[in-house]
């Protein structure tokens, strides 16, 4: 795979700016996309920064000023005089406006409002209104609005004369005179059909919308179920307030699912890169849970302390525990991560709550029973026969392989039923992913254990 | 949050479908979206789906038919006369006809490339020739194609007679004689230009593309960076062969997150839902992993036998073994999946190896301070003062402590390292996850610490 950071690009640019040769450093962002200059600023200490982003053009300065991480925007707006600072946000859509504000300190936020126009203050300061994770908040209002009594000519006229303020001109809303959305029209629509043909003719009326308030997470789920390039938000009222773009909701997607690899790694999920993220931080999100599950730990510890006698005469159980709880807990986190992946993309609901218990049981069941003859045999093998330990007998192999059976079954059972009942209950599914479930199937399987191995063994 | 499925309407469309009301039906699926009819089509069986696929119109049942299983499209091809067949293929685009004869038998292949055109035929086989995971794979051929002396007006004619055929037209592209991609013109610079302009003067000539054998790990990086719409694939002399809609590319993005989660949890990535995968499937994916840890974990069993008679001499100290793999288990997770998700999402490559490594060490010896102090107070609170136990000493403690403080920071550190040197040499950098990495962390705790219960404790 070739990366995705062109290396190349930052070497030359850094080579020029080391060399002062600013004229060809201006030419050759030009050519750039805002993206790639924003990797080249990564690379970049403050004042190199404020050198560097004089020399782009207006309009690409805004686009890479959207790009940039908070730090050095934060930096740049505090270098800018008022002049530049409105220079860059009167290019700025609505919506980017209002998520670089909202990252914003609170003297910054004021010298912001006060240098763009009235309509970008009146559009920010609505934006800003909607709670986080809600479609409100992801929304932006720059849109184009047809009637249904405009003829194609007349829409595409206005498409010409204010379009270039849109976030997109591909997909246009259709309302009536409450501003209810009636219907949408698509470019192509428009492109495709006669010029004296009406709006109402050629709309699609049976449009898929969300409401101001919907859990972003639902509205990522539409846009990877129906292939949208856009989505209208309403309000209470049903009237259309905003339009939702693919790009913004591939960027949600994306951070939600890091959100979710976080969460089921035992990790407080952050908003930063990894390499950008400061050690402090890192350790901030590492150590509640490693600290949580620690002590939780204790349980095992209590139930092993209350079984030293049994242990005292057989040693040899000893060193099953580990080989035990491992594969507990490996089972339990093939379940409760399958589970949880399927209530975040919508194919799992509490509903199949015993569609996917019955699921498990089955599974876990043909999981346990190889696994648990495979572990006896392995004893029978490795340990009695080639390892010639006296201990091990055939009866130890027994105990060995049924509590692999139980604990495979139960630890299936706990991990696919708890994100389920987490969901249910209004918690984060993904939180009582693996980590947490270990600590439990390790209970249970040392519970098992023991019990196996005193009515068998009679220890 | 809702649902994202309307269990509202498929108990609607079942109702109907129970009294044979076939005519509501009919009208209540021509104004529904085709994902929301799969949803439907998904709770039919099959006689039931013949019936109701029949009530659609030609171009939405065309639409349904793309987004359904695979055994769902096979029944319903086998079923279909050649018209019918014919009618539901003339429909589709050519990188649909191509992803779902990828996974049909020989002799529906055969069937479906003896109906369609000559020209879906021949796009087909070129489709078909790219290897799976790569651009030429996911490409559609259907896209816009312009001259660079062409007006604005002679391109909007040009949209207009063919693009009801096109994937998309909100991107054309403009090639010289020889085929070479020399820019993109968007159906929005297209609407806001004057007619008479010339396609030279508004196209931009600095395409980002991917050649057809790059690796769609790529392809879904460069949508994520760059906000487009569309993405178009060169060959190997620079021609232009095809083009990447979001659509696509988010599809790919979401198998690819899907991969990953199964991955660091121990199972054989599918692609299929959970829901619909039978329990075989689910226990053929799962068994390898398990049974390979569960092997490996004979070495963890070896170390606690050998050192069987420092455990009789201090039964306690076995109490505590559970806690210290399952500490160095999570936080080696830790580490691993966040560097493997810095690696899928380009924000880590093996040239940070020594970057990566540092910050770990900043970090594992943060938490492994913290955690050793809380350990051995908790075992001095808790075990010796709370519990009562003569056998926990304050030496005890300390092992326990110092043995935690080390397990964590190689658990950390074999966390980091291993799926860098894996993409290094090749190999699945996911595979490098938390079960194979909590096999090996395991072992190298386990020999902590009766290195340092040998050491302290003169065992």
């Amino acid at each position: 795979m070739e990366e995705i950071i062109d290396y190349t690009l930052i070497e030359k640019a850094l080579e020029l700016i080391d060399n002062k040769r600013f004229a060809e450093l201006k030419t050759l962002l030009e050519e750039e996309n805002p993206a790639d200059i924003n990797d080249i600023f990564d690379e970049l200490n403050d004042q190199q920064s404020i050198l560097v982003y004089r020399l782009l053009p207006k309009e690409l300065a805004a686009e890479v000023f959207v790009e940039m991480d908070t730090d050095k925007q934060e930096y740049l707006i505090n270098a800018f005089s008022d002049s530049q600072l409105k220079d860059v946000f009167d290019e700025l859509y609505y919506d980017d406006t209002a998520d670089i504000i909202e990252e914003m300190p609170a003297n910054v936020v004021k010298r912001i409002l006060k240098i763009v126009s009235p309509d970008m203050r009146k559009a920010v300061n609505e934006l800003l209104k909607y709670p986080e994770d809600s479609a409100g908040s992801l929304m932006t209002t720059e849109f184009v609005r047809l009637k249904k009594h405009f003829t194609v000519k007349e829409s595409l006229d206005l498409i010409r004369s204010v379009g270039v303020n849109k976030e997109t001109i591909y997909t246009c809303y259709v309302t009536d005179d409450k501003n209810h959305l009636i219907g949408i029209v698509t470019a192509k629509d428009l492109l495709l059909s006669e010029l004296n043909e009406c709006i109402s003719e050629i709309m699609e009326e049976n449009v898929i919308y969300v409401n101001t308030l919907e859990d972003t997470e639902q509205v990522v789920l539409m846009f990877g179920k129906y292939d949208f390039l856009a989505l209208p938000v309403v309000d209470k009222e049903s009237r259309l307030v905003g339009i939702i773009t693919v790009d913004d909701a591939i960027d949600v997607m994306q951070e939600e699912t890091e959100e979710d690899f976080s969460k089921i790694s035992g990790i407080v999920p952050g908003d930063t890169e990894y390499l950008k993220t400061s050690v402090i931080k890192l350790w901030a999100s590492r150590i509640p849970w490693l600290m949580i599950l620690m002590i939780s730990a204790t349980f095992t510890g209590m139930i092993i302390s209350k079984f030293e006698n049994a242990l005292a005469v057989l040693p040899i159980l000893t060193a099953f525990i580990p080989m035990l709880m491992g594969t507990g807990g490996n089972a339990g986190s093939q379940a409760s991560v399958t589970v949880i992946r399927g209530i975040s993309l919508g194919q799992v609901e509490f509903r199949d709550f015993f569609k996917v218990l019955w699921k498990e049981c089955r599974v876990s069941i043909l999981c346990g029973l190889v696994l648990g003859i495979a572990a006896v045999g392995k004893v029978m093998i490795v340990d009695n026969l080639m390892m010639h330990n006296p201990e091990v007998t055939v009866f130890v192999a027994l105990v060995v392989g049924l509590t692999l059976f139980a604990t495979i079954v139960s630890a299936k059972i706990i991990g696919c039923a708890l994100p389920l009942l987490a969901k249910k209950i209004g918690l984060d599914p993904a939180v009582m992913a693996s980590p947490l479930i270990t600590t439990l199937i390790d209970t249970v399987s040392l519970l098992v254990y023991f019990y196996f191995a005193t009515v068998i063994l009679k220890i």
